[in-house]
């Protein structure tokens, strides 16, 4: 299967320089190695991808973006580290999550030490970038993501989740540090206070996008294509977007059947196929796809308000390739 | 008993005002309560309080550096929370450790969270101080914490440590953030670069000194006033300054018994007291006491090179203070 993001492939390869250069020491191994570990065995790089588009969109050397954009790849693998351990997953990309290759002790401090990389990443962007607005900016991302996983693990042990609420929770764990990639490429381009606006908006818009792609996906998939169980999270009972939507929606007779059936998850193959069933019954599918489609709108028409160029053709095109994504 | 540190109160009381105003948002609870309840918890706030009496020493204005001596309380509050995981710590100053308390998953993210907050403080600094440079030193010395750390586990593992690799790992584990703290406090007082590697080397004694002075008390305190169980670190056979300085001075039957000790640990009674009579036996209370002095006068050499003011002199008499602690 073609990569479809290959027209991508010369900003993916300076990450992956960039991130290969990274000076981290062989010692303390307990420290460095699951560090070093959890880079390698890869990832789309999408979000540092996004900085330096969003730098270049600004008119600025998206060169000169690369210690920013690696600041939000090695972020993004901190949380990866410390997620795992919060959602007891047991592998990452197909290996095993850091947590079970070392174990707990090992996975919190490397995960420490992987955010503090990713702050002293930023020391090396030029000294014309304003190095206390771009931390700001990083670090009020940060915890916007510790906030986005506090309402997730809180929403686990809550009855009733509403879809407003969950769209709160998925702009800190998904949307915030899209957002936060994007806006620190215009501030190293030297954007001013509107663009910078703009671009947290669009990156915040695809953050909604995507995720909810990801849930509704779960659903529609082609079970060929998709590369994961279809209906994954609907057997293990999560409340995605589409059950949010349906709780809703839905009458009090099924309400409580399905508060129920989250309660007492996983979920048998005949409740499954009632919970697609409802889901088909209230035009759950199609509000959802409505919505996924207005969010990607929304970061199409912020686009184009910035002058042409190749960065907003690739992001264009990068936004287009998402939408019609099929896994 | 009256509190020794009582002369230092009114910068103690501007940490805490400071630390009381600080906007921790009510909600995700999970995420905010872990934090507000740790950091109201206590501590004697040192740290915090080296970075303003460094501030003042350099002849800056100490108020000016309360955001930087909040990062440092915060930061230090955040080790304690991961700490208290990967050590399998109960209780943290009589109270419920985070995890206990909550779980570790909501331990693992207020403590990422509080972190962030610990960066996100030093937004608050004067526009005139050097955000790139002060955040570049927080962040190493948080790194070096991580590697104190690291080593520290990687040393419970292993059979031999040299008391080399000893002072390595607690200049890491205690050392860095003191180092910190008053090197932050000089940059907020717009100190020379040369100033700032003298406050380094300050801040490092004195870090070596504390925790020496810890393993050393462990076996010379008063029990009536130690606070807790004397020789208890003997018991828990954990290698301390006193043990490695131990293996490398006795003969090869004794350094096998032991090895054998550290392995079966805990001790029983005649082991300890084994123990302590090999420390006699082989002068290891003596030249750990004569260590200590020597990273307390290195410190009060350092002190004297800089002008005469209040702040040296409540720093100086800080330091006799620490030298005296019997507990």
């Amino acid at each position: 299967m073609s990569n479809p993001l290959e027209f991508l492939h010369h900003y993916v390869e300076a990450v992956e320089k960039e991130l290969a250069q990274y000076p981290l020491p062989e010692k303390p191994a307990s420290l460095y190695d699951p560090q070093r570990y959890i880079l390698k065995i890869g990832g789309k790089r999408i979000r540092p991808v996004f900085t330096l588009l969003s730098c270049g969109l600004c008119g600025g050397n998206y060169k000169n973006a690369l210690p920013a954009a690696l600041a939000t790849e090695l972020l993004h693998n901190f949380t990866l580290m410390h997620d795992d351990i919060m959602d007891q997953a047991q592998s990452r990309r197909g290996e095993p999550a850091v947590h079970i290759k070392w174990n707990l002790s090992t996975a919190i401090l490397a995960g420490d030490g992987l955010f503090t990389q990713s702050m002293l990443s930023l020391q090396n962007l030029p000294d014309s970038v304003n190095h206390k607005k771009i931390s700001g900016i990083f670090l009020q991302a940060v915890n916007h993501v510790c906030e986005g996983q506090a309402l997730d693990m809180e929403f686990e042990t809550r009855e009733e989740v509403s879809s407003e609420e969950y769209l709160e929770m998925i702009s800190g764990k998904t949307g915030a540090l899209i957002s936060a990639s994007m806006e620190m490429g215009g501030i190293v381009a030297g954007a001013d206070q509107k663009t910078l606006l703009l671009l947290r908006e669009l990156g915040g818009a695809l953050g909604y996008a995507f995720q909810i792609q990801d849930d509704w996906l779960d659903v529609v998939a082609d079970p060929d294509k998709f590369g994961k169980k279809v209906a994954g999270d609907i057997v293990e009972g999560k409340k995605t977007f589409l059950m949010t939507l349906l709780l809703e929606s839905c009458n009090k007779v099924e309400k409580m059947w399905l508060l129920h059936c989250l309660n007492k998850k996983p979920l048998d193959n005949a409740s499954v196929n009632k919970v697609i069933a409802l889901y088909k019954n209230y035009g759950i599918l199609e509000t959802t796809e409505l919505r996924i489609d207005g969010y990607y709108s929304r970061a199409e028409k912020i686009l184009e308000k910035f002058g042409e160029s190749e960065f907003k053709r690739d992001l264009n095109k990068l936004i287009k390739t998402l939408k019609t994504r099929e896994y």
